[in-house]
């Protein structure tokens, strides 16, 4: 007996067939707004075959990476857990979970991912208000509180680390001024969280995202997210589903939680990253690892001034884990970063929307966030602006 | 002079600090429904730190992507790449953008990936109505096209390759059936993509998904998604935006096409693993690729036989990728799984929906398409099964 069946097929089309040699990468050092470099460590973690989405290992993994990320993101919610996406993917999460339409949404807008939260809070039915500040500000608790009154909207949308600005906002009292009047609050910790001070719980936050591959020194594509009682309270309150299926919390709190409900096929490898990512993170410890980001920052700042540069941002509110740093009148800022990347392979990044061509986004995070990167970046950025002066 | 800002802040909290080892992770030979195991280059492939998602050498990376996808699908489709997502983003990601409010949406249902079309095309407000079968047959030709005249719809979703139930769902001539009235195919190949004959633009095939940890031999976290031509206008014409936005085919179009446009941080070393997995698909070649995955599967079924087991599906609409097996009466299929599990570390699926507790659900894709793996798969069970019985 067989049960092979007959192969007949119509004819391969070979038009879209390369012959490709094996894969090559440059090595790059990455000091622009993100990717940054990577912990080896956490290079290493993935380098293993997957397991599968619900092997009692896995699901053991996923209790640690939920832990771990409470004790970064310093909160005790139940749900904090990374989406199977990229540092935008959560972005959308909290919006599309807390959003309904017709929801007031608030955005407090001082640079780019302040429009993104914007276009992403519309697009889920969100009647939009902004309140606005130049690339390069923080808003004051002030401004913000009146803003709170004047709009009285469901949810104020804001942004801690601006990683088109460099800008840290400072959110104490915020969250307590939110719930004052029944609004939440999300927070966007994509370049602060891993590099940066925060307190989610002590500043009263209901929704935070934020990414891998920055502060915690992972792989971008997969990303956390973590939302309050309060937010938990909003979305069963829901008179409509939520659109975003891939990123309903209400079905992905049954496979994060002890239901271990099938959902979608993990993101395995990314996990195994980002477990080791948040252990280093823990064995460092957040105050040490917030310290290392300031110091070597610090350095940056003060070694700036030998070249005869400037930061963008003033001191109060300048990020440790990504600095915007003046471009010099007459000089071509594309062609710097080009060059950079070119003959040093190391990655730069330029300026975004308000800020194009003015500053360039250089990142310190992490893994990177090393007194030897910033000699690197100097010692090549010296000779290349020599080049072109 | 110095920049150095105090460092003060509140206590850390050290509730959420668990003190863990080095990740440990163990070798399983998966043999489920996905993941499977990656090819050992895909794995060594990761190995890498990632580079940015706008340098040269990754955009170039990026072109080579989208001309692997074609061929491994059979399309020409210019707007053909991976999202940054596993196989539910990716399928998330047809409806979306073609399915508007109101829309009517016919979803041939035949097994449980048939039911998520259904949830996720109601979340994006189209009308839906089902054809369905039993799990474990397929449509006919003319079942589809009564219901497309029946129903008139603007879109009909279709799974070519359920993976609840193991059954091929030929596709033949539907496309053309669906254009002569005005309607788009989406078809799933989450489970026939790299493993089973596929030939979108031979059957007309408007939007299709996929995965990477099947029988692409790549790890989960990526999958490829594509719209024809048809799709794209239906997209164009759209009245109101894609609620999705990190789906949103007419944004990612300016990242993956020439404009270049950042969109999201791509997940890099996941491109890295799908370019290689797609690379040695094209080494291989589709034709060889299809056999080796009949004759591997063939060889399993007629060994089956000296078990005493047999199949759920006829052998005509038998997938070679995922094979249900009948659970024999008297057996404890969640025990068998367990113990295969534990004592042998190899996976395997139990049966979802209607099939609970009547079939194991067993792979046999990309990589792991080979005799040795069978043989080692029917040697553990056959054990497994003596000591039950």
């Amino acid at each position: 007996m067989t049960t092979t069946l007959s192969m007949e097929h119509p004819a391969v089309n070979e038009a879209h067939r390369p012959a490709l040699a094996p894969l090559q990468v440059p090595e790059r050092l990455l000091l622009g707004p993100g990717p940054s470099n990577a912990d080896p460590t956490v290079i290493a973690a993935m380098h293993r075959q997957p397991i599968g989405h619900l092997d009692p290992a896995y699901l053991a993994m996923m209790d640690e990476v939920q832990e771990l990320l409470r004790y970064a993101w310093q909160t005790s919610n139940s749900l904090t857990y990374p989406v199977a996406g990229t540092g935008s993917a959560a972005m959308e999460a909290t919006l599309a979970n807390v959003v309904e339409p017709g929801d007031r949404v608030l955005v407090a807008v001082k640079g780019y991912f302040g429009h993104r939260l914007v276009d992403m809070a519309r697009r889920y039915g969100a009647e939009v208000s902004t309140i606005t500040k130049p690339w390069g500000q923080a808003f004051s608790l002030e401004e913000l509180t009146a803003a709170l009154q004047t709009h009285n909207p469901a949810v104020l949308a804001i942004v801690h680390a601006e990683t088109s600005t460099g800008v840290r906002q400072p959110l104490e009292g915020l969250g307590a001024a939110c719930h004052a009047q029944g609004c939440l609050l999300i927070t966007d910790t994509v370049t602060s969280l891993g590099g940066v001070p925060i307190f989610l719980d002590g500043w009263e936050v209901d929704l935070a995202y934020s990414c891998g591959q920055k502060g915690l020194s992972c792989m971008p594509g997969i990303s956390p997210f973590t939302m309050s009682p309060r937010a938990e309270e909003k979305l069963a309150q829901r008179k409509t589903p939520v659109t975003n299926w891939y990123l309903d919390a209400s079905l992905l709190r049954k496979y994060w939680g002890s239901e271990r409900m099938y959902h979608h096929t993990a993101p395995v490898n990314l996990t195994y990253a980002l477990r080791e990512a948040l252990r280093l993170l823990a064995e460092e410890g957040l105050a040490a690892r917030w310290q290392r980001h300031q110091k070597t920052a610090a350095y940056f700042w003060d070694s700036l001034a030998d070249l005869g540069l400037t930061c963008h941002v003033e001191p109060e509110f300048r990020l440790p884990t990504l600095t915007t740093v003046r471009v010099p009148d007459g000089v071509d800022a594309k062609a710097v970063s080009r060059t950079l990347l070119h003959d040093y392979n190391i990655e730069i990044g330029g300026g975004l929307g308000e800020l194009a061509g003015q500053v360039w986004r250089i990142g310190l995070m992490g893994y990177n966030s090393q007194p030897e990167k910033v000699d690197t970046l100097l010692t090549a950025l010296g000779r290349v602006l020599a080049d072109q002066a």
